[in-house]
């Protein structure tokens, strides 16, 4: 009877229950594999939509709308009939009785069970910054950089005193992976030369945008000369960098490292991410951040029917290093578990191991400047740039998104405008309230 | 020392100081032909766009983004270097000092003051209902009511009890104006075309679409004959309508009218709008509502410095009726009041009065079917549609904007998507629990 709401369609073949949790680059793959196979799955997402996170960062920056980058998970999966979709929130999983639990009290029986529940901010163990700097991880989460960096500058045009005004105007990164490269970049971008032309008082385009990196240098992931060639591209952008400096006070108005305290509009957060907490659920051993250990098949050691993949695994390859948390390897491990455990249960076939080819790393600077690598051969500056606007295009999912993104990069190109500046209420004041002002917004102009 | 941080620029004309509050249709206007003429002024909004209300119903139904339809304020007003934008909200207007005050605790002094503050949604007295029934004038609410009407799908689609499916997936919208029709109509469709496609158990197409008006028929701003047809399209597209209904209950689960309660998933209000509550604040005679008595320069009774128009006013024409609020009523005010107040600055002339030409009413209740009237002329069905989508694409501000709308207009008529249907948690539970379900927007997947 509990199972009543949530029990599978008759599928084609009904010889397996699967249940896969997460919709992201990983779970969807695994489903749609599934889906063309004819095997009754199930995909549990407490989001109605796939989001595209290498842009989220596009979001947060006024370029993009929130929702040119979320696809409806229904819409993606609506082809496959075997294939039906939860809205609902996991919050526990009994591996023994193969089941896992909802919030809403419900549970749902499994024979083989798919973890793709990716990662989230992560501020390794100080989470009262949580409220302090914010993350990029959601739709929410971009929204609220956006209306908040938005709100910093308004709020400096008011202030009286030109500290007051500097404070305001300083934005602090934490963290130099390509998410913190991006943002630096795209808000040094936004201050300099779309904000510049609108304000009277203050000269958005002297903003502070600070970018601190604990390690020795910008994006450990790509090779020295391009992490050397986009610090040069974000300091003519105006971004002041600072590398082997750890932060280690983040308070209301300033943040600190070194023994410095620094004043600050808006913190935000681009130091790591960490796996779903759903990982430890399990009862299998974990690395130390809590992604699953698998085999490379994907298999959870010692549980035969849990796989785990993308973000919320650990898995290393042939030199015994760890596979990185990106898109492309969430979405190869996907579309090879989704046809391996088809062959699993349709054929009985054993997975196959699975081998990561990457297709290359890329990362945006700015305008013009972007960098790639793939093995020896890399590529940086113009042509980089604009192959990094194809390929983010080519991978967005729905050609309507496609369609949107280009229009409004285009515009953005030629115009220096974007197009999303939108201060909402909503978005403001959930963490925080550094650069709050004392508008009531339930009051009426 | 206490206007230091909000004094006017230096402008070419420094007879007098100009202070506009609201950056709708009206004050816009009065600001842009403030500076074509070089006159000092400042437009004072708690928002920092220029929200185009027209389109609200489709970013509350999934066809648009929320940002396609604003437009920051200091662009549109970039090329008037005597204009200011100040990000505030107003607390109070102090008329005998010519002062108003701003909820920093900070003052502005005015020579003129233009109050167009505008309206919001008005539940007249019932104001326990604003919790209950979402109003539709914001971008907040016309996100909270997307995120609430899918989420209401998503857990009809996990509900087991056929009646409590049933009552998910009713919606009740209060008020036959041309919002209310707009809304029913889209989401009408929404769920016969779109969502119909994408669920498993639940039939959407089957989704309770009630309107309700307590006048003896829709659309009363429109001749009969068109009334008539509008409500026969609703009725084609599954749409219950019913008239002469006064709704007196609103609860968690349930409305009622006529002595009967009705299961409901979503309450939407459309009912009404009432005038910013700045109008009470100069201590010169409203109407009931609390709209501003002016006379036909648009002068507020007994103040000359103090002109006020656009919904926040109250204005007859020759024939002693009230002019409705509608965004071409308070254009077409704006545009008069900022050419009288620049050759009253300027010159010392008078203030002509205001006459209103009506373009034409226009509503939408569906695809191919819109309507048209303007005096003895009237028009339905397809061409008036298309009229209808051609006109308000015209009339957004900004031309990316026009871009993007038709874009998303013409991949929504060709395929019946909807691009932005995003359940995003920031916008849900701030009022009301209706369709609450159990998430836990801060836990992790």
């Amino acid at each position: 009877m509990r199972h009543e709401a949530i029990q599978n369609p008759t599928p084609k073949n009904p010889v397996a229950r699967v249940v896969i949790i997460g919709a992201g680059f990983a779970g969807l793959e695994v489903a749609k594999a599934l889906g063309k196979a004819g095997i009754a799955a199930t995909v549990v997402d407490r989001r109605n939509y796939h989001l595209f996170q290498p842009l989220l960062y596009q979001v947060a920056t006024a370029a993009l709308a929130a929702t040119d980058i979320a696809e409806p998970i229904r819409k993606i999966l609506r082809p496959y009939p075997s294939v039906q979709v939860l809205f609902a929130e996991v919050v526990g999983i009994d591996a023994a009785a193969r089941k896992i639990r909802l919030s809403d009290g419900k549970s749902l029986g499994y024979d083989y069970l798919v973890l793709a529940a990716g990662s989230r901010t992560s501020y390794f163990g100080n989470d009262k910054w949580g409220s302090l700097a914010l993350g990029l991880k959601s739709i929410e989460d971009s929204r609220r950089i956006r209306s908040e960096l938005l709100r910093a500058f308004e709020n400096a045009e008011r202030a009286s005193d030109p500290a007051e005004q500097d404070r305001l105007m300083s934005v602090a990164i934490i963290g130099g992976g390509p998410t913190g490269v991006e943002l630096a970049g795209s808000i040094a971008e936004l201050s300099r030369f779309t904000l510049a032309r609108d304000f009277r008082r203050i000269r958005p385009q002297d903003a502070r945008i600070m970018l601190i990196e604990g390690g020795p240098r910008l994006l450990p992931g790509f090779s020295r000369k391009l992490a050397d060639y986009a610090r040069a591209r974000l300091q003519k952008l105006g971004v002041i960098v600072e590398t082997n400096q750890t932060v280690d006070y983040i308070g209301e108005k300033e943040f600190g490292f070194a023994g410095k305290k620094i004043p600050v509009g808006l913190v935000i957060w681009a130091a790591g991410v960490g796996p779903s907490p759903l990982g430890r659920m399990i009862g299998s051993p974990t690395d130390r951040a809590g992604r699953v250990v698998v085999g490379p098949n994907l298999q959870v050691s010692g549980q035969s029917e849990i796989f785990a993949l993308g973000d919320i695994a650990y898995l290393e390859d042939e030199d015994g290093k760890a596979l990185p948390g990106l898109a492309q390897v969430a979405k190869q491990q996907g579309i090879h578990l989704g046809r391996g455990l088809a062959d699993l249960i349709i054929e009985g076939k054993p997975i196959q191991p699975f081998r990561y080819r990457s297709r290359g790393n890329t990362a945006i600077v700015g305008r013009h400047a972007a960098i790639f690598e793939t093995g020896r051969f890399s590529l940086k500056g113009w042509f980089a740039w604009l192959a990094w606007a194809v390929i983010h295009v080519y991978l967005l999912v729905g050609f309507q998104h496609r369609v949107i993104v280009t229009t409004q990069w285009l515009w953005r190109y030629l115009t220096y405008e974007r197009g999303a500046r939108v201060i909402a209420f909503d978005d403001l004041d959930h963490r925080g309230s550094r650069t709050k002002i004392d508008a009531d917004p339930t009051a009426s102009l």
